[in-house]
């Protein structure tokens, strides 16, 4: 059995405290402090909709660093707040073109037409009919973060344009079934509501795979800036393609080669050219705690903690680093690792006051290593902006503190 | 392929809508109506902390039905209104004894004594940096709901003190170890710095298996309601011993019979003795869609949907019924199906505008099957009042209402 000594951890014995505060200890069956919560009735039950506590105001979302113009817009997720792989819906990171409408779900439509048999025209409440799936899947901004400094201070300004939920909606395969498909259909443009009418292109295999028509997020509703009343799902496809406040899907022979899937959302390549449709987020992992601006106070025993995420699948390993990536060791896995979700691992390693550069690398199940930023620039040169899924490095000072690894 | 026809579902044909609305319409390509949402801007990005659509302010929480005194009630989740299996934090259930307290997180102590080789005093920065879990359990009170009129309209009103999320935390194991529990140590008390100063004995094997102290709920520090900022979590026990805003554990040899174990939270049997220490929740299952208060507004096709939870362990099956019983057919079960968990089912039925009584029945993989009330009522008696996990009917009326089926 372990003891304090050992572990090296926290807790301290409880006849030194109490000698530091006598006064204070009504007995040794009880804490030395009895505090003034214990002593009077707390706020009323039923509070209609819940908050977090005051003592977390500082637990938020903020405008991507740098950004000042709030309707074409990034909102980062608090990664180095947060613990497990679900995202409070209240924290889960935006991203719009043209700031958040606030539709009312009794007049939004959702059209089906081009290439089917039926053209037909949905209500919310009608595609709330079909039969129906909840699943967990993360969702990533393909710009996440992107090649070039300023690198972020915190895991939140590094990867916070990243989150994870459960999902409830309709396969759109029985949508499009509903419709009936022509045998040329091979391309699903989908079409947003706000005021950009955001417009992309989705493959009719992912459409007939996994694609979901989802109306509820985190059991709720979806919240106004995730879509509401509904968005498309294309699990483990870059963030933009699942459309929000999607009002049309047009069957298509052919890609439409919109603006977002054309002069935005490519990687330009050191030649001058551009990659063509890079829908896929490939496997990523970060360490979330100890992360930048994270402090260790003790030396001993610590544990490492963080996420994990393929677009591909499952993850099915992550490996940690202290030494800057000379030598790894395996990280556990929480469950339950599922496909296209945020998968939560942990590594326990010591720290004596020494500097440590300490970084994560998953692989999934397809066998993709996650590799480091050079190895990326090796092969797409220094002017790609998306699909960063670059080794996260963070520097542990003799101090105890954390900054970002990448000089 | 299915048609319209065929399916009997939802979706009207674009034609259809066009000609009734032609003015509308702009082109063949768009859906007929262009909203005002799509004709503008709309909010600005990075709400600190998002918050539901107001038109979805009808989703609250409400008190228990008939109570009027907020400071040691319950308020329910709105489970009519959900969607899978993870609870947002601002629906999650609540049970208080002496209202919410608001407690500052830097001057909260957990203390461990008792039958303990060294009894110490922990800050919650000091839990967290134990190795740490994240897992998904449901957390239900044992009065969810009574054995006795009045029964409750709506899913919530019947057994809305249930919810679910993924916690994080310490493993009590850890914890225990770290103090070095003594061979005599078969109990541990646990007790809250509410001004209930909740206290419940737990039985040490549970201690040592799955119990967590827990700092984070849905990838947040818990909320205020939910025991900020620590709780103990013993999953798949009932609700009042997850103790919240946990201040003390004490480790002893007997159980404390404190009020709460005894006078409350015990099941008062025919013949005037009451079962001893009922800790588990038993296997159980709810149709949420259609229930209480909802309308069937078309016939033809239709699913039903619900969730299932098992305090033994995991769901293996779930059966419906749409003639009260008489005959049952099996549910799909929505991955992932976890231990101790809400596990959501769904299953397809047909109605045509005669009456239905649906239900649904839970089997765990102890092999256990939900019972009927009346034959809880045939082993417990009618006075019992805590532990009903009865199979609920709901009644499809002529006109499509679907009301509690309990006479």
């Amino acid at each position: 059995m372990s003891s304090v000594a050992t572990l090296g951890l926290a807790g301290k014995a409880l006849a030194e405290t109490a000698a530091a505060a006598p006064a204070a200890a009504p007995g040794a069956d009880l804490p030395p402090n009895i505090p003034p919560w214990t002593r009077s009735l707390g706020a009323p039950t039923a509070k209609p909709y819940g908050t977090p506590s005051k003592y977390e105001s500082s637990v938020i979302r903020h405008l991507y660093p740098g950004l000042t113009e709030p309707m074409s817009a990034y909102s980062t997720s608090p990664l180095q707040d947060l613990d497990g792989i679900i995202t409070p819906n209240g924290l889960f990171y935006e991203r719009h073109h043209a700031g958040v409408p606030q539709i009312d779900p009794a007049q939004h439509r959702l059209m089906v037409h081009g290439l089917v048999d039926t053209p037909l025209l949905f209500t919310v409440d009608e595609l709330r009919q079909f039969p129906s799936q909840s699943r967990i899947h993360f969702l990533e901004c393909s710009g996440n973060p992107s090649f070039t400094p300023p690198w972020g201070k915190t895991a939140a300004e590094v990867c916070g344009l990243l989150s994870c939920a459960q999902w409830t909606g309709v396969p759109l395969k029985t949508v499009l079934e509903e419709c009936g498909l022509k045998p040329q259909a091979k391309w699903v443009i989908a079409e947003g509501a706000d005021g950009a009418a955001m417009d992309r292109s989705i493959p009719i295999e992912k459409c007939l795979d996994d694609a979901m028509l989802v109306y509820s997020q985190n059991g709720e509703r979806l919240r106004p800036e995730q879509g509401y009343p509904l968005r498309l799902l294309v699990p483990g496809f870059e963030g933009n393609m699942n459309v929000k406040w999607l009002r049309r899907l047009h069957v298509t022979d052919a890609p439409a080669y919109t603006r977002e899937e054309t002069a935005k959302y490519t990687d330009l390549l050191a030649n001058g050219k551009a990659r063509k449709f890079s829908f896929v987020m490939e496997c990523k992992s970060l360490i979330t705690a100890p992360s930048g601006t994270h402090k260790l106070t003790r030396k001993g025993k610590h544990e490492m903690r963080g996420i994990a995420w393929s677009g591909h699948g499952k993850i099915t390993n992550v490996d940690v680093s202290v030494d800057g990536g000379d030598n790894w060791y395996p990280a556990t896995l929480d469950a339950p690792v599922l496909d296209k979700a945020l998968t939560a691992f942990r590594a326990p390693f010591d720290w004596h006051g020494e500097e440590l550069m300490i970084m994560s690398r998953a692989i999934d199940e397809t066998g993709y290593v996650q590799p480091t930023l050079q190895q990326l620039i090796d092969v797409r040169g220094k002017v790609s902006f998306y699909h960063n899924n670059a080794i996260q490095p963070w520097k542990i000072d003799a101090n105890g503190e954390v900054t970002n690894g990448r000089a």
